[in-house]
């Protein structure tokens, strides 16, 4: 009897649990409050955040999340990296874990929202389910990267992708990626040893603001993120021939500045002739020699384009490319290109872990945009080696990583909840 | 009878006198081996000469021009503002001097031919009258300037020209024009005294390499200056918004680099399409912040325009500021110029004097081509107080400022020939 009874009661429970889960709220007012206290390490004159990976402000900063994490009943390491990963157990934790999390550095002069509210929001997420007894049958994974800002120093690392010289390189606080880490506790020299790989987690998710202003202009709560787009550079040079502002007659002149214009005017409008939702900008432009009373020798500018497919990436620059040609003979000038690796391979987000994404908003009421994220994040490196998914809040005039940066309470909340439903949801999905 | 005779005697002589100076001819090769010797001052390892004013280089070709000067036959002095004067008397010693010459300092870098040729040339024709016994009616004066590359600083001192400020600029050499000026023997407290006004020389002249093709191009031996150009700059800024160049969707951009691309093409295409020479460029250009992967939220560019006439020069510019202004509205971005004083008077050659010039190369064969020169001279301060007429000869393709300058010998004394027909024309008409 007892043998019958015992697995009736285990279903019991397990469905109390299920429709109770179903009715667990994140409390808004302690994210938010978290959220602020965050704020202040790092505050500067201008409202801005000076809290750059590696700096004082940044290690004030990991102790009071170290803190946060362990007060939810996170069992709390800092991993060779440096990343801060906080471990809740499973059920049943011979099961791969749920992993999400975010950053909590900042560009210099930053704002308050950036990587803050996907970290504050995935603590939150464990005191929910903490305060409401609830255990998830998979273990649970919060991750604080490294140096987010500073080329996503600690997801690389995690997936096996930060190469020696990149510990080398000189980040915004002014040492490099090899003494910073050292800094947070981490060990350089055996950076190896965290790797991950493929099939190691049972998926990952980031919450983060959208940096854009898609949401924002659309009014939508909640952004399902497609993927984080490839980014290709090209270091683009027409080269004339530089001479006298005053004795050159305009019909003898071989002028690249001629050319670069017409091309800059030409990647905007090629661009925009494509359908979807590609994006290209030509940020960098200089003159040699650069003087005003001299026709330059020489213009030399960047474009980057970026969007989800390489491949419509590469069939837009070939067309660009061919429009060059043809300019640089208009204007009696040489055209060169350079192609520069950025992320040529864009990070796909799981269809699956999308649609559970898509469910769980519109179960909690709230409209939903499907779009790709044109900025990078620590989520394109996790994609190396777990189903990744990305849930996107609004950003006020889709300003980010200045002072002004601002996402509400309630969106920031609804974001929240979204992860934490998307949580619950994929824990009973996936194996 | 004796009284009969005498004035008799004396118009014979003078009629002699007068034919055979229409046959005398510069000294070629004589004018040449100067030049070469002077070129060898400063000469560096690219074939360039490093010939900056206040140089050791620019002392040491300085006695080599003195020396020369005094060989001719010329008294020198050295004025407050360093430049080298050499003056023969006239046989009428109470007429205003007929002044002409040029420079021998050049920018880094430069040269052979730029103001050497008008320089060595100018004693060369003294030369060519002293051998010849010749002396005119004016007394004559040779004047090689202080730092004509670094601002025309020893005519713009004659004209009374130069402010204090101007002589705390820091020159090519790396010292103020005022440490230059005295380290040439000059008083720059004095420089007020050497001041020369309006009326106070009968003519000045300047012979010149072109410094552009159209005498090269069209194979004209001579070119007869119709003035010296006005030299207007415009810094014109466009501002739109900054903003993340992979999050910002192509029609949420405000981006300057656009309108600047669209106002670049503008100004070449409306420039062209006035009759005339005048030229306009863009030789400067600059993004803020100016990285590759941010939609700029500023950028600045050079507008410089030159023309014989100011009025023209002004009329095209509020042309391209009109569109400017609809190229701003059409990227939703903002227009914003402000004009900066360079040249803005053009320095319009005498007439007489340029039929004159024009005259005596037509009586020695050669063919001519009127034209205003975009560069500026030291002509162009003298005509402030005196009747101008500036000379060019053919720059072989058309390149100064550089190692490669070339103008032929055949060019060179053809350019010395016109010079000295000119004065001895010039020294017959004139009071």
């Amino acid at each position: 009897m007892i043998q019958r009874i015992f697995p009736l009661t285990l279903l019991l429970l397990f469905c109390l649990q299920i429709s109770y889960a179903q009715s667990f709220k994140i409390n808004s007012d302690r994210l938010h409050a978290s959220l602020m206290q965050l704020s202040t390490f790092g505050k500067n004159e201008k409202g801005g955040t000076d809290r750059v990976a590696y700096s004082e402000y940044d290690l004030q900063a990991r102790e009071y999340v170290i803190s946060l994490m362990k007060d939810a009943g996170l069992s709390v390491s800092v991993d060779f990296a440096g990343n801060i990963i906080g471990r809740k157990k499973g059920t049943d934790d011979t099961l791969k874990p749920i992993a999400f999390g975010s950053h909590i550095d900042e560009v210099p002069n930053g704002g308050d929202y950036d990587g803050p509210v996907g970290s504050m929001s995935s603590i939150e997420v464990i005191k929910t389910l903490a305060e409401n007894n609830f255990t998830t049958k998979h273990p649970l994974e919060v991750i604080i990267f490294t140096n987010e800002e500073g080329g996503v120093v600690g997801s690389r690392a995690l997936v096996g992708q930060l190469s020696k010289e990149a510990l080398q390189v000189v980040s915004n606080a002014g040492i490099t990626q090899y003494e910073g880490i050292k800094k947070l506790g981490g060990n350089p020299d055996r950076i190896n040893e965290i790797k991950r790989n493929p099939g190691d987690l049972a998926a990952f998710l980031e919450l983060h603001i959208e940096q854009g202003a898609n949401l924002f202009n659309e009014k939508k709560d909640i952004g399902v993120v497609e993927g984080i787009v490839a980014i290709d550079w090209w270091d683009i040079t027409f080269t004339g021939f530089a001479n006298h502002a005053g004795t050159t007659p305009m019909n003898l002149r071989k002028d690249p500045m001629l050319a670069a214009a017409k091309f800059i005017l030409a990647v905007n409008q090629t661009v925009k002739s494509y359908e979807g939702r590609q994006v290209a900008t030509v940020g960098k432009i200089q003159a040699f020699p650069g003087a005003g009373n001299v026709i330059p020798g020489e213009v030399k500018l960047n474009l980057e384009m970026r969007d989800l497919s390489s491949e419509k990436i590469w069939t837009i620059y070939k067309d660009l490319e061919k429009q060059a040609q043809s300019i640089a003979e208009e204007f009696d000038v040489e055209f060169n290109s350079k192609h520069i690796e950025v992320a040529s391979k864009p990070a796909l987000a799981d269809p699956e872990v999308r649609r559970v994404i898509q469910a769980q908003a519109e179960k909690l009421g709230l409209s939903t945009l499907s779009l790709p994220s044109g900025a990078g994040h620590d989520a394109q490196e996790m994609a190396r080696i777990a189903p990744m998914g990305m849930i996107f809040i609004p950003s006020k005039d889709g300003i980010s990583h200045a002072p002004s940066e601002f996402s509400s309470k309630e969106d920031i909340a609804n974001g929240a909840n979204v992860l934490l439903y998307t949580i619950l949801e994929l824990d009973k999905k996936l194996q």
